[in-house]
């Protein structure tokens, strides 16, 4: 099926906001084995909408429209979806308590336009917002399904897992199933390179690359008649990756990111954690402590962005900075090795580099970072040249260096077991 | 004139990524007084793609394309816009000349596809790219005016910037001149109604206001015959603006953000900055190093996430930690005292809060944070309660911690400067 994604705002056609929205039902919209050809971006101007879902409704099966559900006269979604299938709006009762409950919960006074809210069109399936005052609305029509969703992504995101992604997944024969391998320490174009030839073999179940920072996520997706059966395609293909990617696969779970992997594979193995940054300036501390729960590993984080706190806080030799400036691997490696010291951490991670776009030599050019991790005192350092502005180096030197981690704290312990046998 | 965005780009409709060109184009257009109806996406497919360019053609006199100029057999852009309106494509020789240079500078091979970057229509303007083999093209017909330009930002924004803003600020009777003066401190719904008599009582220059985490923009816009005329025009509403946010705007300058708002106010009175970050866990930190030249001022940041951390790193006392809880104004106070002390820094700021999910309670909810700024002894404490989830939090945070270093050391001047002149 078909499916096109209309995004309704006049603060997305000012730029004032990304249409991130509209990413979000692509990806899903993929996931679920839906073509999308269009993507439109419309204001709050009722004749236009209008024109823009009638034009939708020539070339799309299921049209996903997002924004304008608000109590205001510049919301004009609902009004404009109904006009173009014919129907009139009514009260509908449920939502108005809906509506009234909500303000009372909060405390807040009702004004009259809210209740605008509660306007349904004829025949339509109401979709409950357990996060706002305005209801989704499903209409069916000829064989064609408008959905209609409020715009502010903590709302509109919620809705769609809840109750239209299940509703678009019963439209088509059979189901979807998708499962992410996610991979680090593997560039794209190599990763895709490795499993060309499964990409061309399959048909179902078909796998995507995504490439993000640092990362590369394969979705193996099914379709089939029943869950259990569109399992049963997707086990061997992931089975295939895995002996293929080996311990670069970081996670096979959704909801798992890099950073999370390396706090699980702290937490697991029970060892301590310190940072100490120069380039990076903080940035890997606070992807760590983006998950919730790192306390239990964390210790403390060092930002020494001079020499001069290199030499202070870590007690890095004065002569070894200027014979071998601070971007080095050996800096690297005293940084990670002072920071397990002084922070009585189990594993310490050091980076230093540079980012630009000052600070660049021909011998040590911008981009050129050295990463250093010591885990109980077996430290590996890794040189990296890293392209794009200072922002993109900064964010690919963090990805290699929770990379990094992961790779010492499995080759420490693969060492560690190999030492025992013997 | 009305302009309309189109991109173009199957890993767009994929949801692959967002489509962050489309922003931006849209807030320049704004800038430039163009009026924006529509933003459409589509794939790399010709005959869609010939589609969305005729529809657009009949909507709108200026079409902005992005995407799909690269040396693959599914880069269609050119070859649809030709079609569109009825031209040939020729091999224009100084572009071939130019990807020859391109490819040789890098020492890299130049594959025959590479060429096909060469076919130009016939007519058009060739707009150059210094940062990618693709140019940009400009074709004018019969009163229209479409421009096709390269997908990667990277490329895209340059060549808008230095070529394209420029050739359609042209188009229009007269020039548009507009200055940003940017707020913290300042909540955005204050912030609004403090200017909204300016914003219904002008047209000419208009005043519009954009929302960023923890600040508020503000753009004065106005066209006239000249520049000279114009900036006549915003004068007067930028100081009007200055009377009414007096020191809570940071900057009037578009390309400083308020992390080098503050390095510069650092640099210009010598001082030295460390930082303290616990539930921002380096955030804090990796935006003021995010300031290229912040060597200058930034000395050691610290990481405390854990309370004995807070202890061992910063010497706070255990009984204190105690009896108030590490989410604290008492607790901030001493992190940014500890890190001045410790750092040798002249300013120092400590953060302390409740990120979330976890770790709220009915005496201290999630979004609940402390913020102390040390100005050589003097010491401001600030209490916030925030809401998002857990990176919304740490954002709002940081944003915050940026506005009160600011204003610590402002009114830490004006203190100096008082007592002075007693």
């Amino acid at each position: 099926m078909i499916v096109e994604i209309i995004s309704v705002g006049t603060e997305i056609l000012l730029g004032n906001i990304v249409n991130t929205n509209a990413a979000y039902l692509a990806e899903k919209c993929a996931a679920l084995g839906l073509s999308c050809y269009y993507q439109d971006v419309v204001g709050d101007n009722e004749e236009r909408l209008l024109g823009v879902i009638k034009m939708a409704l020539s070339r799309a099966d299921i049209l996903l429209l997002s924004g304008g559900l608000g109590p205001t006269q510049d919301d004009l979604t609902k009004e404009a979806a109904a006009k173009a299938l014919g129907r009139n709006l009514y009260l509908h009762e449920p939502s108005k308590e809906m509506i009234a409950s909500f303000f009372q919960k909060r405390g807040l006074e009702i004004t009259e336009n809210n209740w605008k809210q509660a306007m349904m069109p004829e025949g339509c399936i109401v979709v409950d917002n357990p996060n706002g005052t305005a209801p989704g609305v499903i209409i069916e029509d000829n064989g064609k399904h408008v959905v209609l969703m409020p715009g502010p992504p903590n709302e509109m995101i919620p809705m769609f897992e809840n109750a239209i992604m299940p509703y678009l997944n019963e439209l088509q024969p059979g189901i979807i199933y998708s499962q992410t391998v996610k991979i680090c320490g593997v560039g794209e174009s190599k990763a895709e390179s490795m499993v060309e030839d499964l990409i061309n073999a399959q048909d179902n179940p078909t796998i995507a690359t995504y490439a993000k920072t640092g990362e590369v996520h394969l979705r193996v997706t099914a379709r089939a008649e029943d869950e259990k059966e569109a399992k049963k395609l997707v086990k061997p293909v992931v089975k295939e990756l895995k002996g293929r990617f080996g311990n670069n696969i970081y996670t096979t779970q959704e909801d798992v990111t890099l950073e999370k992997a390396v706090v699980d594979l702290l937490l697991a193995n029970h060892l301590t954690v310190s940072t100490v940054e120069s380039c990076t300036g903080g940035m890997l501390a606070a992807r760590l402590i983006n998950v919730s729960g790192v306390s239990e590993v964390f210790k403390t984080g060092y930002i020494t962005y001079s020499n001069k706190s290199k030499h202070k806080i870590l007690g890095i030799k004065k002569a070894l900075l200027e014979k071998k400036g601070a971007v080095s691997p050996e800096v690297a490696k005293e940084m990670a090795k002072g920071a397990a010291l002084f922070a009585k951490a189990d594993v310490a991670i050091g980076i230093t580099g540079i980012a630009g776009p000052e600070g660049g030599s021909e011998e040590k050019p911008v981009g050129l970072v050295y990463i250093a991790c010591s885990v109980r005192g077996r430290v590996d350092v890794k040189e990296y040249h890293f392209s794009g502005n200072r922002m993109k180096v900064r964010e690919s030197s963090v990805s290699a260096a929770l990379s990094l981690m992961r790779e010492s704290i499995l080759a420490y312990y693969s060492e560690v077991t190999f030492g025992e046998k013997k």
